[in-house]
């Protein structure tokens, strides 16, 4: 299973009048690290829609669990992988560490989706290429 | 129980590269619904600090589920309603309609929070005050 | 001169640990006033990519002047028009004001621009056409 | 003079439906350099609160000139330095650089701010500390 790492500063704008992270921003992180760990396996936008056709992996479901609070100047670890494959979905499963410590864990399922042709401006699911899978396997 | 509406259209700063809604938006819209509800009852953030002592109404959990995607222009009915209270928490439920339809529904589990003088810049949950419950009952 | 107003009320999340907004907020909302007064009269971002063969109204240049702190929960009244037209680029003037004064000042200057067939990638300014110009004579 | 200097990947979600980078996005980042530039030298917020009694350094005006737009996975090398010192407030200059070309520059003046005791939720500015100022001076 290859997992993303990456380290986050908390920003003073990323935090809110309870000086604590806002918490839409974790989701933001979330994404960043989603599409992280896509492109370094050769899946950036441009490659994925070039070569697949697909307009990207929109979410069907996001969520998170708050453990700890985290406030400007925090260093968190954030690590992502991706833990389930479906025909054209795929669940990413987030966890940001604070001092070694479980801070937020998070999840998306996310769809590899196309236009779709019979609805102006719609888009819909489309199987996930097997070689995109492979890529997944092994260690990182 | 008490039901806030309100109706956001999609400015095109909310949308990302594949041109719908970027999803952490989302939860930005639902801390927003949340805080009008809270607001509207007399319970802005000014007023739980200083009548209650509670630091605010930090997060434990949130969830959204994706239906339909939506686009610049797009307009969307906002609902907020708070549909199970804890000792110290309480969950609310969002939905977000575009033309009538169920285009995302969200939840967040909240806690009502207070500095925890045992940790420097800790926070831990305190039992939510009656009065408040009450609020949110009868009709709206 | 066509006027583009809307009133904003400060969201939580839309303020920062000193319980101010945090001023990227206001280019994100002078962004989004442009955009509607584009819109209003048809020329949002579908019409003019469709219609013109641009790509948007890319920025060159962005100012704002602070003058009076707003808070959560205040409600800005924002004004936006179009003040100066180049060959190629148009000068958008924001005013924000809190019960009736100004609090911030703002000013995009905005291209009119089109993929650059030269540079892959890359994007250029284009001539305006007149009849764009014209929709914003006149009384609004 | 001292510059703070950091990298930044832009991500997919700091861009818009031009699939560039949405520009309030720059004022963000801005903010985050120099905040980092005062929390290298000591003057983070919780210290500036604690020892000068100021609430922050909000802005009085911000800038921002583009040059060349910035995509998905762009790396960008931004600088910041105070390049001004006034009485009561200072001024940051930033430069973001994309393969060691001005892509985007940007000039941020802020006030050293304390509460107004004669207004409410009111802030006003307050001289700057000599040894602020100083800590500033040499080579960084």
């Amino acid at each position: 299973m290859r997992t993303h790492r990456r380290t986050i500063q908390v920003a003073w704008g990323d935090c809110d009048g309870a000086e604590i992270v806002y918490y839409p921003n974790y989701f933001n992180w979330f994404d960043g690290s989603t599409h992280a760990l896509l492109r370094n396996l050769g899946l950036g936008m441009d490659a994925i829609r070039r070569r697949y056709g697909v307009i990207g992996t929109p979410l069907v479901d996001a969520r998170a669990s708050f453990g700890v609070a985290s406030a400007y100047g925090d260093v968190l670890d954030c690590e992502a992988a991706i833990v389930e494959w479906g025909r054209s979905s795929f669940k990413v499963h987030h966890r940001l560490l604070k001092a070694g410590m479980l801070a937020v864990e998070g999840w998306e399922t996310r769809v590899w989706a196309a236009q779709d042709p019979s609805r102006p401006g719609g888009i819909r699911a489309v199987p996930i290429p097997t070689e995109v899978v492979r890529l997944f396997e092994g260690e990182g």
